[in-house]
């Protein structure tokens, strides 16, 4: 393979499977593990057995999850439900260490020119958790078309059961000068402006 | 571990020790890790222990090999050597399928801004390989300070034996315009000028 010898051929082509990792790069990360110690290489490698072998999805939020059911989701007020597309998207807002509901991630969102469908994440489950305690359903999918049609189609299914539906604000970011912010943020930043 | 359960913060950190990437890049490879099949996880973990325990250095050219000599070694004419710095120049040369010849890596260059002394690169190696059938080195280190200075100090060593020792030739890179080039390696392709 390219005049490699084999191990390292075969090395290259796993790291090329990572996303946006081309054969260059794959080639310098492969010159690293080769340049490791035995057990920096085996704790390499069993990280990566482990994270797969011990990683689930939450039964309830679909977050990740060692157990049958998150942390989050055993602790929180389940009153408020966060609705994200992906694992990450609840990282992002947990680092932020102010929100104190719980989470809905759909793994995924509504995407018809790439075969996406309602039925196809987690919308269902969703709709199963709602009960007499929820308050309050915030969707925190992207501020893109497919998030927001996300958010407007959850939204429609969710307000005739009588809970309020909110979105995250979207508009120009903070420290953002107004000049080098892209004209669509702006146009939206402009029309949702708000009272001070 | 920033709010991740403890087997994906092991793996992002392994991740991160991979040269050039950060914690968002080894975020979305230990995210790519989760989303594959057992089985491919298990290829990638593999492939990682298989060429940390199979590749070794051909004990005359220091090259990656998985026996104790390389087939460039064994089979190639050894009456030139090409001095390298790292196993990956090997690769890029041999990618031409132009040289016949044997190949000697030094792994580093002499850099004594990063205390790498003549004594911790393969350098008596070379030396040890110089025999009554060797007609050429060629010294393809790098074209920067380092690989120059390296080039010079073994060809320094090398000239009293008697052996040919030539420089890979440096000037304008093919389809490069004159326009866009840098100013050091314009006044070098001025002053090593050819007759035509």
């Amino acid at each position: 393979m390219d005049g490699f010898i084999d191990p390292i051929g075969r090395l290259i082509n796993e790291f090329s499977k990572l996303p946006g990792v081309g054969r260059k790069t794959a080639q310098r990360y492969a010159y690293r593990i080769i340049d490791m110690t035995d057990a920096e290489a085996a704790a390499f490698a069993s990280s990566v057995l482990d994270a797969k072998k011990k990683v689930k999805y939450c039964k309830i939020c679909g977050n990740f999850t060692e157990n049958e059911v998150c942390d989050i989701c055993l602790k929180r007020d389940r009153g408020t439900i966060c609705v994200v597309k992906e694992p990450k998207d609840v990282v992002a807002l947990e680092k932020l260490h102010e929100y104190k509901g719980v989470y809905h991630v759909l793994h995924g969102v509504i995407d018809p020119m790439n075969g996406v469908g309602p039925n196809d994440i987690r919308i269902k489950e969703l709709l199963a958790r709602m009960g007499e305690d929820t308050r309050e359903v915030i969707m925190a999918t992207d501020a893109n078309v497919e998030g927001d049609a996300t958010a407007m189609y959850i939204a429609k299914l969710l307000k005739p059961l009588g809970v309020r539906v909110t979105r995250i604000a979207r508009g120009v970011p903070i420290g953002a000068e107004i000049e080098y912010t892209d004209d669509v943020t702006l146009s939206r930043a402009l029309s949702e402006r708000k009272e001070i």
